[in-house]
């Protein structure tokens, strides 16, 4: 069989959050390269194709198209499941819920904490050539301080945010930490909060997420 | 054994979102009451313990406490499905990959683009005393309409967004589209869209969507 088909940039926070599922679950893949900032290829018809929306990344596995970057995810932790990778365990009624629960977490708490300090700190000053609004950043790190803490007592409980166990909702965090930590000046943000910094960096030391980051370094 | 207790006020689109789903299957449930307005019973000890990021709803079910409505949906969903109410379609990665697709859609586009609406025309001027920012609305009014043409075209090929079956994915699209189309003058958007226009009227033909909707109507 053909292996999957992963449409976008590697250094998307959405293109990630696939390729790292990818990886967990050693899963054979052809990552198609997009550019979306000279080319603008994500308005191509052919991408439209893929994705009325025209956003990155899309999944093309046979004459199967998705897009929507945690479906995708989703769909091939699902797919690819065994024992040891069974990152949404729906076998398991509370299991699932407390997967599920923090994976919402991440995108409307963590993401919407984060997201503006890298937008401001790095997207904007470096793709963009706009000045960083400090003001607008002073207020982020502050939610981010909110969001940490609550992490902090979360993760003093359990190992993972789940549970004991690593699960997509861990996985989730990958990028936007990456490049909070990698390419602003805030990553020392983490060092208040042990058990959130133990996490990180237990994250960071798998295979997976090492051979992923190293596509999507800022640093020379 | 007692019913599961959802925390939150009916009119929330979290909390009948999470409602619609325990009506669906026809769970038991006891909705208690929050006032998020002039108590604030949100930041109370008693709500920051079941979710201390301070939003509704929460669900309690024995001594099961979860959070993030989407979270909670999904777990009422897997805990009570039925063949006749099976809104995630787990049994089959395909059906599951497009529920998860288009609830993503919900979220991030279609929400996206109506939420200003009802901001600017419904929860400021009705519960904060702010004026409507004309200029905001036109805007989403017109992210809306390039929402609603790609939904068009998506339901001119089947009869609901995963496929030919009702989804949680439908079911998504509830309270934002019931607020827009009762409490704002932007109902009338629908119209220009036939087949989303039917497909509404057909979701709100369903017992549960009248039952959760007439705690909800904003018209005396």
């Amino acid at each position: 069989m053909a292996p999957v088909k992963v449409f976008g940039p590697a250094k998307s926070i959405n293109v990630a959050r696939v390729l790292l599922c990818l990886e967990e679950v050693g899963a054979e893949y052809e990552l198609v390269h997009m550019d979306l900032f000279q080319a603008k290829e994500q308005n191509s018809p052919e991408h439209l194709a893929r994705n009325p929306f025209g956003k990155v990344p899309a999944l093309q596995d046979g004459d199967l198209v998705l897009f929507e970057a945690r479906a995708i995810a989703k769909y091939v932790l699902r797919k690819y499941k065994t024992e040891q990778a069974d990152l949404l365990r729906e076998g398991d009624l509370e299991e699932a819920a407390m997967v599920d629960v923090w994976t919402e977490v991440e995108a409307h708490q963590y993401h919407q904490a984060l997201r503006l300090i890298m937008l401001e700190c790095f997207l904007n000053p470096t793709l963009r050539g706009l000045p960083t609004n400090q003001a607008v950043v002073d207020e982020a790190v502050e939610k981010t301080k909110k969001v940490l803490e609550i992490y902090e007592a979360r993760l003093s409980e359990h190992r993972y945010l789940a549970g004991d166990f690593f699960s997509f909702a861990d996985l989730n965090h990958f990028a936007s930490t990456f490049y909070i930590v990698d390419a602003t000046p805030y990553g020392s943000l983490l060092d208040s909060y042990p058990r959130v910094k133990a996490w990180w960096e237990d994250l960071m030391s798998r295979p997976s997420f090492k051979k992923i980051s190293a596509n999507m370094t800022t640093k020379v």
